[in-house]
């Protein structure tokens, strides 16, 4: 079975996330005062071959730890659904 | 009000994808063969203070046209919820 997986890396609420603060600053420049607080991550697509809607999350977990995130400073969230 | 909304913005379909490409081959040198199509944008959120839902997806419609993304290469979608 093929599935499509939606995933969001983004870093960690804790910490600064420079790019976000950066496009926050440059909103209030060019005439956007009521947007604040931006923060900017990774949206990822991808297909996945597996046998059971199971296994395929458990990859797209290895694969988000191994490869697409960094734990020490990005979390990520994932949906996924039969193609 | 305020509102907050999550932005997805892809690259679009009909071109290609570098980041994504290398991605997608680096799966398959480290033992993730069922992946495939992997394609990399960004994920936006942000927090907006307006009248009205409609006068915030305005705003949001009109920033992510001047500075979130590149309307030529990229394609955006987002969604909005009262905070």
């Amino acid at each position: 079975m093929k599935f499509i997986a939606e995933i969001n890396v983004m870093p960690l609420k804790a910490l600064l996330d420079p790019q976000g603060k950066a496009v926050s600053n440059s909103m209030k420049n060019i005439g956007f005062q009521e947007i604040e607080n931006v923060r900017i991550g990774k949206h990822i697509t991808l297909e996945i071959e597996c046998m059971s809607k199971e296994t395929a999350m458990e990859k797209i977990n290895e694969a988000c730890n191994k490869i697409l995130a960094n734990p020490i400073m990005e979390g990520y969230e994932y949906t996924i659904k039969e193609a």
